[in-house]
């Protein structure tokens, strides 16, 4: 089994580039002739389909337009899975789809869900998202995959009963997490900024709980580290706070650090620079508006957006290398 | 709009206690009378479900047996949201299902889903969690509710704007959150008991962090209080560390307490005192297993199960008034 940091390295290698896309739509965003499309539909009995039904044909088909123009470039997509459930059950078919989509384009795949919980709970997140599902028993028993995705993102609140059930998971399928560590909003520091006392009692300085944070994520990966000297317990460090990164990247030297914040909320190459190790690897940098629906700041029309991902691509990937 | 801790502490003096029952259905313990009709069930067209639609049917099947038990007895009821998503589309189905026929049966209902982002992605979970959708635009727009639950749990780790969103449905919903502060499970302390410098230059001890969440969440509610003296904005506190909820009691005097960790999980109805104000309210006591799978424990069949439900609930209520 292939360790999932090896593999997203050997993508990230294989494409040139450190490029998440996030594949979050909007409805108000997608092209009106997708969206006429997915209302005009109707099934086998000539039925139209119902509005959340709709409005999840519509964002398949809009992602389907992002992946075909961008999965010979990119070496991974990010779908957040809020836009998705805000449609119910219909958007969920369309996460999975997504999911299943974008890798059979070869890409490799992060569910954005933060999902966090303790014991049973956490392992029916674990086998769902990144496992096999076992379904009956006896005679009736299916065992099934159900989200197929590569890695899923997970909060840490609950502590390491909330991230055991995962890495078990990961060990046996070559599946990873991102864990959030410093999170990229301005509130982030409201309880991740807040200073411990000297915990490891050696007198110096104390530590923010974001940088415990760190040591733990360092820690919990520390038996799985790949060829490549990464491992596949990852961490969400945003682009937007950099001092802090670059000191996350001294706490956790072999953790792929997903790093949301480029583009749309405000961060530039620059501030993505501290999340990368010296060897020029060890981060994937998120931008999600910037690309999907860089048709708007292009200034190109909706029916456009998918050429214009294409584009924004590029550019990001020039601007990284810069 | 009525505040939703005050349709919680009526729901809860109508009842005359403080149980929530939690719908968390695992399909190996649900009997196989129930199993084996969803196998067996065909569509119109004669065809049989797929595994996952026929285990999603087996789930509602058997939430409805329980909530028919129950919904005399007690107030609230609380589904988890993973033991459902396991099933993937078809699982969220019976999920919604499941939350809307607590609710005509006049049961209060809590999503629990942990869910926890900033920005546009929160606002897309308080909408379908808590509020309406919007569905296109113009002459197509709907607006409609999509998981219509009362209330949802969230987690607090990315700050004040993965909450902030969450508030402004329930303000114009009438509807409630609970924050994770101190959860039950073993590990919990891994980051919610770390203790912090004097944040408070106060010159007294440092507060652990999860003292620290209880105040934001504290002040969080504030302005939220209802007629009955409680604040929409809840907390998780779980069972299994009466010292700490005893504290927690103290910081958020107007906080009601979702309180895990009774039952199967091992703390009993002393150690659940603490999460009560003197008022004798202010906390809902949550069982699941304990209730929906009492048959094992009473000795009874499976297809006892919704009786078993009853009289577990009956105990419980009995031993809390002890």
């Amino acid at each position: 089994m292939k360790n999932f940091a090896d593999k997203l390295i050997e993508a990230v290698k294989a494409k040139g580039n450190a490029i998440c896309v996030g594949l979050d739509p909007r409805l108000d965003k997608i092209p009106a002739s997708i969206v006429n499309r997915a209302l005009a539909y109707t099934d086998d009995d000539g039925q139209h389909l119902s509005p959340t039904a709709a409005a999840a044909k519509a964002l398949f088909d809009f992602n389907k337009g992002i992946i075909d123009a961008v999965f010979d470039l990119v070496p991974v997509v990010k779908p957040q899975i809020a836009f998705y459930e805000i449609y119910g059950a219909d958007g969920i078919k369309a996460y999975v789809d997504t999911l299943r989509y974008a890798k059979s384009k070869g890409l490799l795949t992060i569910a954005d869900a933060k999902r966090n919980d303790i014991g049973t709970t956490a392992e029916a997140y674990a086998q769902a998202f990144l496992g096999e599902v076992q379904i009956f028993e006896g005679d009736n028993e299916v065992v099934m995959p159900i989200f197929e995705a590569d890695s899923i993102t997970i909060n840490p609140y609950l502590g390491w009963d909330g991230i055991k059930p995962f890495l078990e998971e990961c060990k046996k399928y070559g599946k990873g997490v991102f864990i959030l560590v410093k999170t990229s909003n301005k509130s982030s520091g409201d309880l991740q900024d807040l200073i411990m006392q000297d915990v490891d009692n050696k007198g110096g300085p104390g530590k923010a709980l974001y940088e415990i944070v760190g040591h733990l994520v360092d820690s919990w990966g520390a038996d799985e580290i790949g060829e490549n000297n990464y491992n596949f317990v990852g961490a969400v460090v945003g682009a937007t706070f950099p001092e802090q990164a670059k000191r996350l990247r001294e706490i956790m030297p072999n953790t792929i650090f997903l790093v949301p914040g480029y583009g749309a909320q405000g961060a530039g190459a620059e501030d993505v620079k501290p999340c990368f190790n010296e060897d020029g690897l060890g981060a994937i940098i998120n931008n999600s508006r910037g690309i999907i629906f860089a048709y708007e700041k292009l200034g190109m029309l909706p029916d456009a957006y998918a050429e214009a991902a294409r584009t924004a691509v590029m550019e990001m990937k020039k601007d990284l290398e810069g």
